[in-house]
């Protein structure tokens, strides 16, 4: 991802786009720009408590074509970590800013800018969103259309919209043309990606199997829609035969990888896919190729980063297009664990990296203030 | 398989097709059937060489419908093994014949029968091929195109082409669109699979990656067309990417699994496809999933039987006339390591399980005589 946020090449496909201004707003906010403000680097890739400094600036004037935006919300998401430690598909170019997406208000524009007004709505699209404020061409923002005046939760929401909510829509849809009534089954049930995708399933009928590393999920995730909730171990196989009647799990989707991988390899259904989209175990998998080939699995991956680089625009289009509305009208939400303001860093990253948390960790720069 | 070949299919298909008689010849090989005939047999699953029984029975008069052929040659195929011990994907229903495939002579028709006339050659699609003779319905056997007087060497390579060479021909063909130029990998590409898959591929301008667990086979491989021989070994990715020039490969096929199989999971170019179809080590693969995220990789099995079950005629008649011309016309060629009797099946299951052998092992009825 160097320096660029995955979402940049979606600012790149609906930078001018015609949505119409949020909500209109007086630009008072604009007076906070004369104390200095925040932003994080990391100047070397390793644990992300240590390597992000926390820095401090004093607003400039803005240049031709450029927009400034208040920071609402911007999750900390497990490739953002995966990225600072040098532990993802691309590492970045140093020095870098962490944060991939996130959300803010537009509190200034330069003359020449006619696409983005003070007050409105946008998510950000330039990368390094971990900060009190952005200034960036216009390009670097996506406005999001007008949807009403919107709770703070609502916010906070369209806030973790570019990564999570696509992310479990396109492994939904991508791989197998899952019907209704069919099952699927995930791994990591109850982060984030985990959550949209039993929202989705539900929406369109399919049944869900969801595993969990810990007692005391289920009342929570059935409440968002979840079929079945169990317990990963080493009957797991036989725990998902003996839940859904030994109906065929047409899909199944990991980002836990080693046992948790090999035992959905082993749960699938004739011809079942098993797309992994991380290695939240750090640990490799051990596959029985001879089921491979006895049971026609088919083994993929998912990384949205390529995604944004190859789907064209209309897919891109019409993949938020599905999402942000059920964002803003709450079919698709995500849990919140805790929010940060920007110099609280070193906790947050700490937070978002541990286990038995459930949500996401937001930075939120208003949160210290 | 349970007691059905996997051909037995393909004779639903093709059993009474309007193929052309091969060359007539005047049954005088009937009067053999007057002796003892030998057949084999397994009434328990396990070690080939221990389970395998010959009997032998006294020839009886024809019924309605059926079909005397004199078996020429039918091979001994690593399927047949894995299925005899128990150790493939279904299990033979018990007591069974073994032998998969094989070539035969039409040696007497029962009055009824119209497609089928003494002396013409036919495919073997009834099962239990390792025999003196074969008696069955019509639909039993595929009857040949006429394509002249035989060599004794075309026969024997006939008999070995409902497996092996459709094997080949579909893993090139199903999963990836091969271009032109681009490369592909295989492991065991000293088997007859392996064999097949080099030319075919030479045929089709691929470039291919052959890698073998011995020395000295460069030679060989090469004059079949293989591009590049090596030793499989933990550096086989650098090797590859060296011998390749870094061009990446799209396709790798894998009858060996484990560490070979890792490797060439490991080896293959962003979005490529590894398709098992076999484990020859009988070690499961350890698999870096974060690699199938980051380099898209596809890995899939490929299983002969179930595309016999789910392919239809069409698809089935086109590979079948793509491949027998080929190997009538010397293009397509398997090596034959040793014949063997029917009564030598102990020696024949022995040899066939042995590493170093360097081609087929084919049960030959008239070997022994």
């Amino acid at each position: 991802m160097k320096n660029i946020s995955i979402i940049t090449i979606l600012a790149l496909f609906l930078g001018s786009s015609s949505f119409a201004i949020a909500d209109h707003h007086s630009g008072g906010e604009h007076q906070e720009t004369e104390a200095k403000l925040k932003y994080l680097e990391f100047s070397e890739m390793g644990n992300p408590a240590e390597v992000i400094k926390v820095k401090e600036y004093s607003p400039q004037a803005l240049k031709s074509g450029e927009v400034r935006v208040k920071v609402l919300a911007a999750p900390i998401n497990p490739s953002d970590l995966l990225q600072i430690s040098g532990n993802y598909g691309v590492d970045p170019v140093l020095p870098s800013n962490p944060g991939s997406e996130g959300v803010g208000r537009v509190v200034e524009t330069s003359a020449e800018v006619k696409n983005l007004m003070v007050g409105q709505l946008v998510l950000l699209a330039s990368g390094g969103t971990w900060r009190d404020e952005i200034v960036a061409p216009a390009a670097g923002f996506l406005p999001l259309p007008n949807m009403g005046p919107l709770s703070t939760e609502v916010i906070e929401q369209l806030a973790m919209s570019a990564v999570n909510p696509l992310t479990a829509l396109l492994m939904l849809t991508s791989f197998v043309d899952v019907e209704k009534g069919q099952w699927i089954a995930q791994s990591a049930a109850n982060s984030a990606v985990g959550g949209y995708v039993i929202q989705l399933a539900k929406q369109r009928g399919i049944k869900t199997v969801n595993i969990v590393r810990r007692e005391g999920l289920a009342e929570e995730l059935k409440s968002k829609g979840a079929d079945v909730v169990l317990i990963d171990g080493p009957d797991l196989a036989a725990q998902i035969a003996k839940a859904t009647g030994n109906a065929p799990v047409v899909l199944a989707l990991d980002p836990v990888g080693g046992e948790t991988y090999s035992r959905l390899a082993e749960s699938l259904g004739y011809s079942g896919t098993l797309v992994t989209y991380g290695v939240l175990s750090g640990q490799p998998a051990i596959l029985n190729t001879g089921n491979v080939i006895f049971n026609d699995t088919r083994l993929r991956g998912f990384w949205l980063y390529k995604w944004y680089q190859s789907a064209d625009m209309k897919t891109k289009q019409a993949a938020f297009g599905e999402v942000i509305p059920l964002i803003v009208n709450g079919t698709l939400k995500a849990n919140v664990d805790s929010r940060y303001s920007v110099d609280e860093i070193k906790q947050a990253v700490t937070r978002a990296a541990e286990r038995g948390r459930n949500g996401k960790v937001l930075i939120v720069p208003s949160a210290g203030k």
